[in-house]
């Protein structure tokens, strides 16, 4: 297809797309002509890739540093995925411990190892951190019941990454990870307004 | 205690108290001269409330509007609740389909009903549109999947919400919401590094 059908099948407009082919996160076209190019379903995924992580915050280094890891994955295909995910929004800050005390006790109590060198678990020390200075810190009941829930919706999405190629791997665990984050946060407020309005009515039933 | 001391056992700066204070976030301390006033624990409470919700993003007038809602609820705690919920970022933007075809046929496969009047709602439209956009739409086993851990979570939640007064219970729903959610994420996150390197060492092993 030309330009003009690609801006048309991906709802990015054909300026965009010239701004993605010289900054490299785009491959070019085949070239028909000195002036024209044609372009095939794998630059509408890409498009619709680039589309997915900007509406997500990330910026076009960060992109283009995912992009580089999906077009050139490194020897290990799990050092690509951790480096790709690592690209993701939130940055984590400088924790002022970097030795994650409440992480490292969290996954203790749980049984399991601390993966290293994850932004993740910066993320998640400044988060339980952010809990307990706000007075609802997390306790271990609660992390013991969070826990198998989340560890089953990490499984289904992990089972489900594609294997055939790296590429396919990297692209669905980015994706993946920004895109049902937000749907799995806005279905437990959803579901919190359903199961708070059962509880106050048979509180009110029993009261 | 005296500010300077509310200062230091909240970590939050004179400035910021007295700021808090003329914006009616923070009720005035009992005044024991004309220059001094004593401040007690629902004063630190507060003072960590409009801290963490400042922290996760909300502008004053967001935490003003939250906090008259825990200082004169409403006369349905139902209704502030879903008010004072409401308020928390992110704010949902004006979907084009304020039907929420999505969200709408997401709860149908699920058989439960969907919640009106929630800015969640259009948030969760919103996620399943930009899933769809990118390739990677939210198909009824993988909602199936979810539904039942995620309604796990919250339920624990909804079960630990105080209940002995209208502002406990508001305090509670929207530091919960806030404070848990970047929790639950990070540790999705960890947890998929964790059983990627699982599934790509038994890949390998069998491959």
């Amino acid at each position: 297809m030309l330009m003009s059908e690609l801006a048309t099948r991906t709802g990015v407009p054909v300026p965009t797309i010239k701004y993605y082919l010289r900054e490299g996160v785009l491959t070019p076209g085949r070239a028909t002509s000195a002036t024209r190019a044609e372009y095939g379903e794998p630059h509408v995924e890409r498009i619709a890739l680039v589309k997915a992580l900007s509406g997500h915050g990330l910026s076009l280094a960060k992109i283009k540093a995912i992009v580089g890891l999906i077009d050139s994955p490194e020897a290990s295909l799990l050092e690509a995925l951790g480096a790709a995910t690592s690209a993701l929004p939130p940055a984590s800050e400088s924790a002022a411990d970097t030795d994650y005390p409440r992480a490292r006790a969290a996954f203790a109590t749980l049984g399991r190892p601390l993966p290293a060198d994850l932004p993740a678990v910066a993320q998640f020390e400044q988060a339980l951190t952010d809990a307990e200075a706000a007075g609802l810190p997390m306790d271990e009941d609660r992390l013991r019941a969070y826990s198998p829930h989340i560890t089953a919706i990490a499984a289904y999405e992990i089972d489900r990454m594609p294997l055939e190629s790296p590429a396919a791997a990297i692209e669905y665990a980015v994706l993946g990870t920004v895109l049902y984050e937000p749907i799995l946060a806005a279905l437990r407020r959803i579901i919190h307004a359903e199961l708070t309005a059962e509880r106050l009515a048979s509180h009110l039933g029993n009261g």
